[in-house]
């Protein structure tokens, strides 16, 4: 395991539960892959310093996007399978410094602390032949019961997607949040409300979900709500966007 | 009950099932009146036609932003407290129509045939004298375990902040639901995703819980996604807004 931040951990963790050997835990910093290989009971070392160890079949580079290159040359993928976990990097990213490689790339947000399901974490896969895809198939479906195949592209848009979801979700609950605050209300009044958008989305999908006044077309509230924003510039152009992103969307008759 | 849409439907099962008595459900059309008066055993009636029966103490409006004005003249408060259950509708909307009149706004998304626990609702409530809002303070506290008094300006923030968080949250889902579409990837791959990050934004409050490429300002993901949306320029521009937003409020130490 090349890393040993979030994405690292909780992938070593996962692997280690379900019986694979972690051979060794490498990282820039001597600390985390320490304590990252301590939990997997492998052996720690850094990118510039580890000790020969038993070679391994796979060798998982989950750092981030611009350290990949790298860590590709401190610690090159020799006959080991390569894969790396980013959603925005093709698998093309070996091309000439592996002969077998591809990409796992577990589409969850992982936090120090949190535990994850890894069973339910769609993984989607690429591989550049098909023997290291049945052997990356094997590997990912004894992680988790949603195991995708998607290509270099298909994974841009997945992870585009994801941004939204999450990133972008949880930055208007951000600016909902500063709302209240400017009103002495706390966030929390409006937990049980995201907690039943979030069911219903799931449950129904989300076009047959939206309501509201944008949904509806209902002017006078959505005139309302620009004039309450008018020392917000910032949030008022962003409330006008959506609104008008979904009134595209919405038949007259929607509520 | 004035109203026998979403808003009436569940707040009328909910007070009689909190052992209220509802004398009258009366809506425009004979038949929604109809259909939730038997629910909850009480006499259907229309604006334009409603048996004379035993006076209530309250009456609740819970009919769309722009009938209320009509609704009221059709169907006058006379001695009762009048209620509306509108965010974005001021309390004063009732003065020199009602003597006794206040809010009861319950901050959640209703659906047919979704059942909510009303207990967890919050109940935001406002009325005109301190007499009124005992009364009906002890009507919300017998539905919830969250009564909050909330101004009339308060009370729009809320709305507004509710609109953020709950429409604009699943035109997010709709818009990733779109871009999978066009991959021919299925939405359910983003649920264990939406799933955590509703679940960390609600534990660790959404200013902590925002991760992604935004929030570690990571220029070449940002950079490839606007690439990745040149065939959608709204989607692009919101792309951009929001990253720019997030930016702004992140340290540069942020993951």
């Amino acid at each position: 395991m090349a890393g040993a931040g979030r994405v690292a951990g909780h992938l070593a963790v996962a692997l280690h539960q379900r019986g694979h050997e972690i051979v060794q835990v490498v990282s820039r910093h001597a600390e985390p892959a320490r304590a990252l290989a301590e939990k997997v009971e492998a052996h720690p070392g850094t990118f510039s310093s580890h000790p020969p160890v038993p070679p391994a079949d796979i060798i998982i580079y989950a750092v981030s996007d611009h350290a990949l290159e790298e860590v590709l040359t401190l610690l090159p993928p020799e006959k080991m399978l390569a894969l790396h976990t980013a959603g925005s990097l093709p698998a093309d990213i070996f091309r000439g410094k592996a002969e077998h490689y591809g990409v796992l790339y577990p589409l969850q947000t992982f936090s120090e602390g949190r535990e994850i399901d890894f069973r339910e974490v769609p993984l989607c896969i690429e591989a550049n032949t098909p023997d290291n895809e049945e052997k990356l198939q094997t590997l990912a479906l004894s992680l988790s019961r949603r195991v995708v195949p998607a290509s270099s592209s298909q994974r841009l848009f997945l992870h585009l997607a994801a941004v939204l979801v999450n990133n972008y979700v949880n930055h208007l609950y951000v600016l909902a949040d500063e709302l209240l605050q400017q009103e002495v209300l706390p966030f929390d009044l409006l937990h049980p409300l995201i907690e039943e958008t979030t069911a219903k989305a799931l449950t129904l999908g989300p076009q047959k979900a939206q309501t509201g006044p944008a949904a509806r077309n209902d002017e006078n509230v959505i005139k309302k709500h620009l004039e309450l924003l008018s020392c917000s510039p910032e949030l008022q152009t962003l409330y006008r966007m959506l609104s008008d992103s979904i009134r595209r969307r919405s038949s007259p008759e929607k509520k």
